[in-house]
């Protein structure tokens, strides 16, 4: 293998992005340092913010006409090699530029961007995004704060009708923040309710204390992320000008008209927050980072630690030990995937945005997909970059307990990613029933029932007669596949027939896990077929062997974590189980001895693993 | 379910120990305090080691003539339950009580009790336990500090050759200890070794300043437990008293004539670790507390909090989802089934120790056995309390994540269980190894080889024969049992074969996994008993059936995890499988509505669980 080809493979289309990114990071002034209290913590994050912000790494996704870049995908993949310096630094800066300003560049328009653009880009203006409340995370659309038009003042009055409505878990909102996004339900005259809107409402003064009406509480400590000040924000009658309607999507006139290019209320809804996939793109992309620092750091030690003497003197290298190669390989394995499966999503959304960016557009072609894969993929990688994480401070014993060789602290950093911008349960269920819908309208001209109890059988024929060589890469891809379809057609013949006799509320409920498991079937064949999509074009010489056992690797341990599946459906027999488990066995061992390099490749350096078990 | 007789069976034997742990433990002094430094924190926990010593919680298994109570099980139910106070109070009490002064006690004779004893319980002598080193983790047996029997000056000298015979990760060590109990290679006259002995060697001087030849370091910031001082020691030419060599299981005369009541040096080394089995039945312990805690806080949480329209306008329960009710319910009755486990084990260990303390034995009735329950149990309990905390903070979402729901906090201090006093992968070794040549040694009359063999084709028959009424308790126990016996009987006949090649060694790399595989069927197996045994003497009727059916989840939940492994092996079919997702879709729905209950018979009171949530 040639190592910069394989680096320049990983790294991906936006490499340029990303590189300049981690030159970035190498500066010990952007690091997290052990140690500090929490109020030392923020304050250093946000003095970071500050350098972050005079670099442009952080402008990129702006319009040129702001000093930005038009630069969506790129803006993103910098941001996600952000982890690397302090999580906490790029989540804030996530909270400042891809929420807060990036709230008024697609939700508000020309006038905002103009008065509020560059001074949310260069920190005049540092703002908090105010959608979750206490009562109401997942679900946005129930929020219940309200912006009630008043016509004799020609201003909205916002208002936080009990406790669970306050604002909460927001970065900025407990020091720094002086002006809020605010979600709120919108009433317009004669009291009708439009639905949720965006506002942009002043919280302090210039020293730091609330404005009128305003309140809040600092969240405390948390379990990571400790440089972000996060907290809540109540309102009470607290006046803005009509002009602050980030108005885009619905816009209010002087005496109370409503109107938006959109007429269907639901609709505009999920629109509007199709913007919040960039987050959920980001952090998938953080995820996919954070996966491969864990392994870049456990995989070096175990290549380096020995423990236990065998017969002959010699004591064991840790990653010559059967259990530690079947911790880490696998995951080494499903990194690649979710690295390689990013990379699509990432130039999916890049395109989708670069046309939404257009302001001629307010829906776009390929947004639903992107929504879709966009969720599967934040909650199956931020599970995984957690689990990595973790895996990988086990593997290293004591030494990864250490914060001086910096396991623990990215894991604690990162647990909240798992259910933050849409919790991986919900985000889950959301995607499950999308593939739902799309089959559904594949077969609408027929009688569906029918048709899902030939699909099904016809699937599970075709499959097993092609499984008689299962050595072989195709088998996984079909496996995967069958698995999608199957469980897509079982799930989508319950609901027919639900819907047939009025319970399809109860069919969901019942069917929830189903769903969220059919999501993550679909998710583990995205990743393996973009595993295949991505190494297709390498020569096909021994040299590169291990990325396509690699590949087969994470294919076939997917198909174990659900052989009971497989056995159950009648798609894999027990002498063909016994066989994967034996094709894994020996794709174990045929990498091993790559281990270093398969890791070596994802070209994070001693400045940005800031391991002291490297140095010893 | 009358609540006293559910709360009784739960806490268990030791319940007088436990409750009046609980009850100091409500002492807001003893509390964890968010926000502190690092500084700060470990002298906060070094005076509340005092307060907790001053009270005799913490020296219930000492000596009665030294003023405990020769109560070894009630002594370490007790320190279970301190993990709700700050788990860094209890692990630091542990260090000094369970690890320091119990070294004191049962690796010295009566002069050193009578020395020393006393001032290591009322904490005149702040002590550590030197036995890991930074390149000798769970290998103990080749550590390589150094104690050398001086004949001219009648005492020893303690070395550290190297960095990597660093002792590492002590508590105690960076800053608060003046004494350590330091694990050596003993060197007698003409240089002979004579394997691992325990010294009690001064470190600091009364003001804290390192004594001549000794060095260390401070272990620094960690992942958790911020209120131990963990550090490293280096010794260089340190010479003690022949007097401080602790010398029940091996002794220096006068002129270095080494004697030991135990001949053969590796049993001795593992009589003289036998001792550290309280750690690991300790930490079982602390893991199912902690298991309980978590739940007890999600649950209730889960019972409170709505998000998500239905159809009629009300919002959903958290619990009345059915994804919420798989995350958390199974955890339910793993914990109720760990709590049960534990117990057993913990009567074991008390028995054990009782007699051990008499003095009169060297090696005790059941230590083999314990030994192996121990680090089964310690295993993969501490394994279920970290994923139990982890899913119980995301089952409470943004909430979970903020300190003052508690649940974060304790998920990092606890991180570490998994991998200290004996790491989690290298214990379950162990006991599968362990497991295996008990086998050997009740097969060992006859042709091994065959009579495994004879073996699985029995069981399997006999098993598969019985499976014909799958929801009932008792095809648990059998598919739960047959599945340790197989792979017993499968690896045993691997390791047969190897050995009659002379390949013994390289057999055990390649089946490394399938022994701690083993060691995790023979858990659930030993698991699902204790499950059994504790609730056979319930009266028979409804009230009591979500004790029953918990116990039924437990089991079917834990074979779920394995189906692909039954059904290769031909124990399970196809329809058998589908049955099973049944069953357990239909324990789910009777448990949930008993949840509640179940949770609150864990105990814990509002100054114990210290959540917010509770309060909104």
């Amino acid at each position: 293998m040639d190592d910069s080809v394989l680096k320049n493979l990983i790294l991906g289309k936006y490499s340029k992005s990303r590189l300049e990114c981690r030159e970035i990071a190498k500066n010990p002034e952007l690091h997290y340092t052990a140690g500090l209290t929490v109020g030392e913590h923020r304050e250093r994050v946000l003095k970071q913010v500050g350098i972050l912000a005079k670099t442009g790494i952080v402008s990129k996704a702006f319009p040129k006409e702001y000093g930005g870049e038009n630069d969506f995908g790129g803006h993103v993949a910098a941001f996600e090699e952000l982890f690397v310096t302090d999580p906490s630094l790029q989540i804030k800066s996530g909270v400042q530029f891809g929420l807060f300003a990036a709230a008024i560049q697609h939700l508000g328009t020309e006038a905002h961007h103009d008065k509020w653009l560059n001074k949310a880009m260069n920190l005049e203006m540092l703002g908090c995004y105010a959608m979750t409340e206490t009562g109401h995370g997942s679900d946005v659309f129930n929020v219940r704060t309200t912006a009630t038009y008043d016509i004799k003042n020609d201003s909205f009055i916002i208002n936080t009708p009990d406790r669970q409505a306050w604002k909460d878990y927001l970065g900025n909102a407990a020091l720094h923040g002086r002006y809020a996004v605010v979600f709120a339900q919108l009433y317009t005259d004669m009291n009708k309710k439009q639905g949720v809107h965006a506002f942009l409402v002043p919280i302090r003064d210039e020293q730091g204390n609330f404005l009128e009406g305003v309140g809040g509480e600092d969240d405390g400590v948390k379990g990571g992320l400790n440089g972000i000040d996060n907290g809540r924000l109540h309102f009470t009658d607290v006046r803005i000008p009509r002009e602050n309607l980030l108005n885009r999507y619905g816009d209010v006139a002087k005496g109370g008209n409503y109107t938006s290019p959109i007429s269907n209320p639901k609709r505009r809804f999920f629109i509007m927050l199709g913007t919040l996939v960039q987050g959920r793109v980001s952090l998938d992309g953080a995820a996919v980072v954070a996966s491969k620092v864990a392994l870049q750091i456990a995989v070096t030690y175990a290549n380096k630690r020995r423990q236990f003497m065998k017969a002959n003197g010699e004591e064991t290298l840790l990653m010559d030990y059967q259990t530690h190669q079947r911790r880490l390989l696998p995951l080494l394995a499903e990194t690649y995937a979710a690295n390689f499966a990013h990379e699509e999503l990432l130039k999916e959304f890049d395109k989708v945005f670069t046309s939404l960016s257009s302001g001629t557009v307010e829906e776009v072609e390929g947004m639903q997909d992107l929504e879709t894969h966009a969720a599967v993929l934040k909650a199956v990688n931020t599970w995984h970059g957690l689990n990595t994480l973790q895996q990988a401070r086990e593997a290293c014993g004591g030494q990864g307990f250490l914060q001086e060789n910096h396991l623990v602290q990215l894991r604690a950093d990162f647990d909240i990613f798992v259910t933050f911008e849409g919790d991986n349960t919900v985000l889950l269920q959301l995607a499950g029933k999308r593939l739902l819908t799309e089959y559904s309208a594949k077969m609408k001209d027929a009688s569906l029932a029918q048709k899902i109890s030939f699909a099904s059988k016809d699937i599970i024929e075709k499959t097993r007669f092609k499984f008689t060589e299962l050595n072989h890469a195709n088998t996984i891809f079909e496996l995967l596949k069958v698995r999608v379809d199957l469980m897509t057609a079982h799930v989508a013949s319950t609901m027919y027939n639900a819907r047939k006799e009025g319970k399809l509320e109860e069919a969901f409920i019942s069917n929830q896990s189903n769903i969220v498991e059919l999501a993550k079937a679909y998710s583990d064949f995205i990743k393996f077929d973009a595993f295949k999509q991505a190494i297709k074009d390498l020569p096909h010489n021994s040299e590169w062997n291990p990325l396509n056992d690699l590949r087969k690797l994470y294919g076939w341990t997917a198909i174990q974590k659900n052989i009971g599946w497989f056995m159950t459906e009648g798609l894999v027999t027990a002498s063909q189980s016994k066989e994967i488990n034996k094709i894994v066995d020996s794709l174990l061992e045929e990498i091993r001895p790559h281990s270093q390099k398969l890791v070596d490749a994802f070209g994070y350096e001693s400045e940005h693993l800031r391991a002291s078990i490297f140095k010893k």
